[in-house]
């Protein structure tokens, strides 16, 4: 198996009501990926692209093949990944296995996302598509009310307040105020936590991530092609570990256990790919859709004891110059989530880190990044761990 | 890389206003499948499902950890592949990666999609997602009024009549009409042809594939693990090529030129990696959506000069005595076309003839197969060969 080099990023800035298709924005994140690859484009030869609702929202799908066309990427294979909130990361492990599989040497993967076009209704509509329709969607529930179920009970369980949480919500704003591609680029304290509105009670404003639109790609080449390119950043980052797993789409048993058993799964494998364990990871891309997310991604991970992540918060463990830095371009909560980019965000984030190119938000030494993007409530789980080398 | 065996295959009747979910119809497939290759649930590591309209249908996304989980795959990676109507063969395509390249020894790969519940426009819109939809979909026009000018082009520079087209699909209907789960199980010749409606001048009810549901899975192995396992249907059949390719979603193209270059890259991609070419094809599980698009997935592939295709119909070369027996249990056409399975009926039906169990349908001494799912007017195609052996 090749080892797999990521020798190219690009994204977009986070926005609202500017993007005008899903189809522009991934164009524009794969162009830029392919540029600051610096490779040509007839050199590669497929496309995988992440994304959740273009078909509900704006009536397009085949998306994958419309931005390779539109990007030069004539006549390669393509093809659209969903695994809801996570099809970002499922395209990546998919690119992944092409390449580490000797079936390409290069191929592009971008997630892609837009939502802010839509009203607010159908937008909340087509997330919900994420969740076991007869189970829940169908009865109206949405992800805020599901997230506040579950954030409820973690609280009541931990015997803990909105407060613990809050710290989750606070670093993501830190570190999205300086990173010039995030949406929300205000910082937060505890004040502005606690009186942000209440969606369902307990979960507030300040909780939940905002609704946008972006894309980000993401350029993959075998090891053999990587070296005879000069590294753009220097060291190159190479994918040490690539796992998905999945789960029921019922939000019932994470909310019942307060765990996230894909992601459990999803980092075992993925830290066994890797020959590594928690205490090796130098900084941690969170999907913190919701902060009750954060404190179960952070236990399923191994970097805290369940009920018990909400500590690293108070420590300060979680800022860029704690041992576990998270959200460091401002995560879902503050950078933004545009669902189906998330994934790629945080890998071309942990790639800025990896090359020393994350300006004011650098973690200083960053050598081993692990990026986890989750679908629905934890129905799919996909961690991968990048090395600097 | 290792080989890939298919090791089992399930389907469903192809069926209309029956099936209670896509994610039901997913399932009785896959638990088939699972049931054909004799294996167990747990042994198995990964779901690739292909679907096209879940979303935008029945609201209910994330079908492939929902499919897993249901069926017994707990934990396992799950996606969902979207390339149009060749959602399907994409999974596949997939699902050959992953076991070739030695991430998962065991997979099951399943194409689903329920259409016929939706209120007929609803159900067009729906597809209409496959086109372009800055320069089609938004002006209204479906993929029978593309594929009408399509046909009426084809026609008229290869100076033809729709009599010309009419066998493909009464080869269909012939083949359809023995197979138990098929949709439209009745004979066609060629008055019924010319009196069935006129949808769009010149293309007629019968140049057209119906609305319905249906779903199809198989599982591949690895050789190694394919070997300790008692073969079902004897001789073992084997994935000796799976090679996809994209094009323009735009119809303009396909129309002014009659061609399907993605469809040529594929197939000849497909004959390279097997190591074979056009004339050692026993049978050919064709795309044929609209008659038309049989002429020029035939032509693409090798089969035929270019607008010579509808000689082989002529000649009755096209039939199972013929020396290129196509849609051999009623192709889209007659079986049905639920679009995102379509490229899983092809296989699981390829998979039948090879290891003889086709019943009254039986290409004799049929050896090596290739089936091509086609996705929008030509924006993906994919290709697989299989070899029995």
């Amino acid at each position: 198996m090749s080892e797999v080099c990521i020798i190219g990023v690009g994204q977009t800035p986070v926005t609202r009501r500017q993007a005008p298709s899903a189809g522009e924005l991934g164009n524009a994140a794969i162009k830029r990926a392919i540029e600051n690859a610096g490779v040509e484009p007839k050199a590669i030869s497929a496309l995988y692209l992440g994304n959740m609702t273009a078909g509900l929202l704006e009536h397009q799908q085949q998306l994958a093949s419309l931005c390779a066309n539109a990007c030069g990427l004539t006549g390669v294979e393509a093809f659209t990944l969903e695994a809801s909130c996570a099809s970002g990361a499922a395209a990546l492990r998919i690119g992944y296995m092409a390449v580490a599989g000797g079936f390409h040497d290069l191929v592009a993967v971008c997630g892609v996302e837009r939502l802010s076009h839509a009203p607010r209704g159908e937008c909340t509509r087509a997330l919900a598509v994420a969740a076991d329709r007869d189970e829940t969607s169908r009865f109206g529930e949405s992800f805020v009310g599901l997230n506040a179920a579950l954030m409820r009970r973690y609280l009541l369980t931990h015997d803990l307040s909105p407060e613990d949480l809050a710290p989750f919500a606070i670093t993501a704003h830190d570190n999205g105020a300086n990173n010039p591609r995030a949406l929300l680029r205000k910082p937060l304290d505890m004040d502005g936590y606690l009186s942000s509105r209440m969606l369902a009670d307990p979960l507030r404003l300040m909780d939940a991530p905002p609704i946008c639109d972006g894309a980000a790609a993401v350029i993959l080449a075998t090891a053999r092609l990587a070296r005879t390119l000069p590294a753009r950043g220097s060291p190159r980052v190479w994918i040490r570990a690539s796992a998905a797993a999945s789960d029921t789409l019922t939000a019932r048993n994470c909310i019942a256990e307060l765990r996230l058993p894909a992601a459990e799964r999803s980092s075992r494998r993925a830290y066994r790919q890797a020959g590594l364990d928690a205490r090796d990871i130098d900084l941690f891309e969170a999907h913190d859709a919701f902060t009750v997310i954060t404190a179960l991604s952070l236990e399923s991970s191994g970097f805290a004891a369940r009920g018990q992540a909400v500590r690293l918060g108070k420590e300060g463990a979680l800022a860029l110059d704690g041992r576990l830095p998270i959200s460091t371009m401002g995560g879902l909560k503050s950078r933004g989530h545009p669902v189906g980019a998330t994934g790629l965000y945080q890998v071309v984030e942990a790639v800025q880190q990896l090359r020393g190119t994350a300006g004011k938000n650098q973690v200083e030494d960053a050598r081993v990044a692990m990026t986890q993007n989750l679908g629905g409530m934890g129905a799919t789980a996909i961690t991968h761990v990048l090395e600097a080398a």
